[in-house]
């Protein structure tokens, strides 16, 4: 590290609260952005196959632009008319199935999640909510407590039911079996029958269809469906947290929840949806929209303003512009298809799952015992892509997933420049072990 | 209202939620805005005396060009470097008093008071939090209950004690008395004593030394500083929400606490600090940013980031340059003195509370009684004033304040037009009295 990036570092120890975490060791200091690639100030590039805010690439010109000539016109609120709130709502209605079609706009994926279990408490009297293991759901009071890594488990309150994901590789079902999707299905009844018991019923179970926090995962088919058809029976809804697996993500479809052929009770989105701009969404039909503003006041000062409105309409103009659907659908097979051929040849990777543009590679110190690498080792891989050039991440229950996701403007070219690297990586890699242990929440 | 504005309006009530409510009953479609004037799709113009979002002005040409300029080059998030979320946290802790130089960045209001507390929580080991009587601090599960607006009373949990708002024109110590502030604080010690009572301590109480929802508010001098003592002598904190009061919003100095003598313990920020640009922060001590990340993970995707981090920089700036603390100083007297001339002029205005660029018009049916009028008839007042060209707001418990509240770029000739507006509405206005019922939490 450079002496100003140094001096930097020191400003930030004493001016930033030492919550702040910064990613490597050795941190990079980016200062400009350009589709897939970023830039340090010694203006080296990195391929970045981690952000997924940035969702249409970075600092793309048409959302700048949106941006700025909103920003320079009005920036006001919801309490005025204003064309782009309406037509961002219509947007987001007409691309969701069923009668997800009532938006209320917030500005964070933590405000989308928690008011969306507000909604699904008001509306169903119930108070349980129901989440995986290691779930992050965000950092508000309410669904901190839903973000399981974030603090001991013994603090854990007991209207949350937890339960295992659906992992297909580890887990207490993971030999493949065709009932598997029943069996983890089974284990969230159980949780709803815990619920149920402590008095609190279930009023939502929230569900990530990219497992990111998970380590990534594919579940099996029937364990979505099976598992809100067991919440539904209980008074229960689905709430479908597409932060991470929506806007086309995950390919084929725009929404996670589309691969597992369910209609959720409430969608929230988060991230990808500006592009980098604070905007996000609660959807979900006219009859629970309608029940909850009979009970509950609610009003968002910055959300589905003129300004953040427009963004998120330019988003979805370069989506379609730019045909980023079939891109992450076309560019991620290919390199599912390269993870998949690297896995092969190495003993340290367990496992590939992912979908579209978005993989995890759960790395093993065997592959008979599937043991997890140590976080240190996964930190290890990470920081010597980053030394090549490659922007990753670590994740997963264990912290041993090596996290790829890159913005949706990923091309082939790009899938080719991280399977060298990666490759380059991975050849001759050892794992130390260590007791590193990952600090809780601590994502990278 | 127009052809085309009714269309906006059946699309957007099948659209967006039936949370979502508009001001006026002939609501403004606004388009455009340019310092403190705003314009509808007509070309009409109004001044607006009431948003404080757009604090620096609508659109200011300086804070748009941060935004545009950034967002062209960088947006990411604080896991790595930029010096941006640096000097904007040094900014910010240089203009605060005592040791409060320790940020953390996030989007909102909302969230910042929601992870204040949490700090608060986690810090003091207490649960309890005090608030006054109809605040309103925000919208997520947490913040929502402290927002005793929000909600049924029949619903408030336990652990928040809630107080009379220090009202020196309405409230059980009302008559003035030198020993007003020290009676008003007396309330906080027993809500504290309650909260220990009950087994959850006091970790915190919030205050918003403009108290806007509480109809705005002068207190007594001595008040805050003695409520201070109280919870601080139980082991609880002070967090002072900035979100109305900061910002040179009340003239003198550029946050409300400083009227009051006392440094809390918490500061939170919002609305103002972005112009419209959904950035918020909470800055505290090194010691306490220390005690909360020791035992909590924390981390805001967009919160800091550097686009959101350059808005804030240009905000300030802006502050610097056009010298808006002096202007809100010295066009804020000149407004008092002419809402006050106007109150000795008309009977339904029972007294004029405010400082700076903020104040509220206590209106009642009678001087004698101080009885508040009907929220029907504030409404038709501030509809008055909409028809004449004017924004303005309502507020208050019994939602009978008429609430000025303009862009920090409010000028003595603003100043004028608003007067003369003001005058012809109320020359011969008659409450008719009614009993529409304010929604709860339907600020407008």
């Amino acid at each position: 590290m450079n002496t100003a990036d140094d001096q930097l570092r020191q400003r930030r120890s004493t001016s930033l609260a030492p919550s702040y975490q910064l990613f490597y060791d050795e941190p990079v200091h980016l200062v400009r952005g350009e589709g897939v690639w970023v830039y340090d100030t010694d203006g080296n590039r990195f391929l970045d196959c981690y952000n997924n805010v940035p969702s249409v690439g970075h600092a793309h010109p048409q959302v700048v632009a949106a941006l700025a000539a909103q920003a320079g016109l009005l920036n006001t609120h919801t309490r005025y008319l204003h064309e782009n709130v309406v037509d961002l709502a219509e947007r987001l209605g007409a691309i969701l199935p069923g009668d997800l079609n009532t938006c209320i706009f917030v500005c964070t994926g933590t405000e989308a999640n928690d008011l969306a279990v507000q909604i699904a408490r008001t509306v169903t009297g119930h108070h349980g909510v129901i989440v995986t293991e290691r779930s992050y759901h965000g950092n508000s009071d309410l669904v901190g407590k839903l973000s399981t890594d974030s603090y001991p488990a013994a603090e854990r309150p007991d209207w949350l039911g937890v339960v295992e994901p659906p992992n297909t590789y580890r887990g207490p079902f993971h030999v493949p079996d065709q009932d598997m999707g029943q069996k983890y299905a089974a284990l969230v009844g159980d949780a709803i029958a815990d619920l149920a018991d402590l008095g609190h019923g279930a009023a939502a179970m929230l569900v990530d269809t990219s497992w990111d926090s998970n380590g990534v995962l594919i579940a099996p088919d029937d364990y979505v469906s099976r598992s809100a058809e067991l919440i539904r029976a209980h008074g229960g809804l689905v709430i479908s947290d597409e932060v991470q697996s929506g806007y086309c993500r995950m390919g084929r479809h725009f929404w996670g929840h589309m691969h597992y052929g369910i209609v959720p009770d409430i969608v929230t989105i988060g991230k990808p949806m500006g592009a980098g701009h604070p905007v996000a969404a609660v959807v979900t039909t006219p009859e629970i929209a309608a029940a909850f503003a009979e009970r509950r006041n609610y009003f968002n000062t910055f959300g589905g303003n003129p300004v953040s409105a427009a963004v998120a309409l330019a988003v979805l103009d370069v989506i379609d512009d730019e045909q980023l659907l079939d891109n992450a659908t076309s560019t991620g097979a290919t390199l599912g298809l390269g993870l998949s051929e690297i896995a092969n040849r190495y003993e340290i990777v367990g496992t590939v799952q992912g979908r579209g543009l978005f993989w995890g590679l759960d790395m093993v110190n065997e592959q008979a015992t599937r043991q997890p690498i140590a976080y240190a080792d996964a930190k290890r891989i990470a920081t010597m892509l980053r030394h090549r050039g490659i922007l990753a991440g670590v994740t997963g229950r264990y912290s041993n997933v090596l996290k790829i996701r890159p913005p949706l403007v990923f091309e082939p070219e790009h899938v080719g420049i991280l399977l060298t690297e990666l490759d380059a990586v991975l050849d001759g890699f050892e794992p130390l072990g260590g007791d590193d242990a990952r600090a809780l929440g601590a994502e990278w």
